[in-house]
């Protein structure tokens, strides 16, 4: 490329970070857990709901933020279909559904609205939703993160003292792209990572034949190349499937499926990194 | 909710856009399809590649824009590492691959460096890409857009000529809610929608047995809901996925394969549009 364009993309390239931020643990919570992917699509919201179930049921007190604000899916996943109170005419009380202390922007609109907005608006979003929820008292926040590497990503770990990140990926080498993307971010912006998950990792046939629908292995040699813990395999499972549809997530309704057991031990080795 | 509460949330539900633009095509093509999924990680990149291959062989000259920011996949799907030139130092000649012109911001960038960006430098990027790039003499121009409904979807539809936009989803219920918000924020922007595809419809084991694993019918539904018109279903497919992976695209390597035939016949379909 020659000079001009050559300008042009280092100006792009530069980091848009400052180097310093006050961070604060979000108000009403002790430690805060976000799950992210680069790539959307990975099942990422079905692993946080389940997670959040998963972290309860060792005694913490949890509760879940949608932190995405294009498509929220925490109402449908948690057939959650009540708006917020407000009692001081300030803060939002979050909704509880099976134990969980929930906030999403579905709560604020109709589920088929498209929030149609450029990044500041997002980011004037996220900020709400960190400053003006009333968490009452809880272990752990888990948030569930849009992907990409935009506004709220920035947001989140500019101001709020994020204690790790769970990184969820399909194991397909379009998609560890992605997350290679992610790692760098993170590792950038400073904000920990507690570990990579390899989600619909193999599907199983009822003949017990399984099929590497996306590949196999993927993502636990990222996890290797890039010095990070690797939590655990999921499998594509029609009932995990079936239940986020339904609204009713797998963990809270059959504790003791195959798949909710994954969740218990990928729990265990995220509750490792909060001694 | 109260008062106070509900002058924040009407502030923020208000439509952003202004509500006239001048809108033209991009420089140096005649149509512009976009390829769009509110919802992430539904097959989207894989479609388009193949899509705009299949639309070559019609006798049409076709280019794809990779608009995805955050997670390009066009490099690694069509095996391009090199840089693009530029000989009066304005411009961006596009890169030619299996007789595609192709532009991404994964050709400016190590394909592994997340672009940390808020909202403004996206913006600025996808104006780079609609007002910089000489594309030549194209019948179609093929937009891989990321997910959301935010800046890079309003910068098209308010400052570019899109003819028409193919809305991919995989057919759970939480991803039909994303298609839902898609063709609401398409049809408040003026933007023509062709027809919405059914991707990784199913999944066929060795033994020839179907696997809803998603769910079944679901995009066909809401298709017939709200009066668009269905191209048709993409089962989950291994040799897709590793064509994908391998950086050649199936109906490049493959054009008498099965599922190659399957996006001949929704080609076909969207052709219709373009009389």
């Amino acid at each position: 490329m020659d000079k001009k364009t050559a300008e042009l993309s280092d100006a792009f390239k530069q980091n848009t970070a400052p180097k310093r931020f006050i961070k604060n643990s979000i108000n009403g919570t002790r430690h805060t857990i976000a799950i992210s992917s680069a790539k959307g699509g990975v099942g990422k919201s079905t692993f946080a709901m389940n997670f959040a179930l998963a972290l309860k049921s060792t005694g913490s007190k949890v509760g879940i933020l949608d932190a995405d604000i294009y498509g929220p899916s925490l109402p449908k996943m948690m057939s959650i279909n009540m708006k917020p109170e407000s009692k001081d005419g300030e803060s939002l009380r979050p909704i509880e559904q099976y134990g969980i202390q929930c906030m999403s922007i579905g709560f604020l609109v109709d589920e088929e609205t498209p929030m149609i907005w450029r990044g500041p608006m997002v980011t004037s979003a996220i900020k709400t939703f960190t400053e003006k929820v009333s968490w009452n008292n809880l272990d752990f926040i888990v948030v569930d993160m849009p992907p990409g590497t935009g506004d709220t990503q920035l947001t989140f770990a500019q101001q709020i003292k994020v204690d790790g990140v769970i990184i969820i990926s399909t194991p397909q080498e379009v998609a560890l792209l992605d997350v290679k993307r992610g790692i760098k971010m993170f590792d950038k912006l400073k904000v920990p990572i507690i570990g990579l998950v390899d989600n619909m990792s193999f599907f199983e046939s009822d003949e017990g034949k399984k099929y590497n629908i996306f590949g196999e292995g993927g993502v636990e040699k990222v996890a290797k190349v890039y010095n990070k813990k690797f939590l655990g395999k999921i499998p594509l499972n029609i009932d995990l499937r079936t239940a986020a549809d339904n609204g009713k997530p797998l963990f809270a309704i059959n504790p003791d499926h195959k798949i909710s057991k994954i969740f218990s031990e990928i729990t265990k080795k995220v509750k490792e990194s909060f001694p």
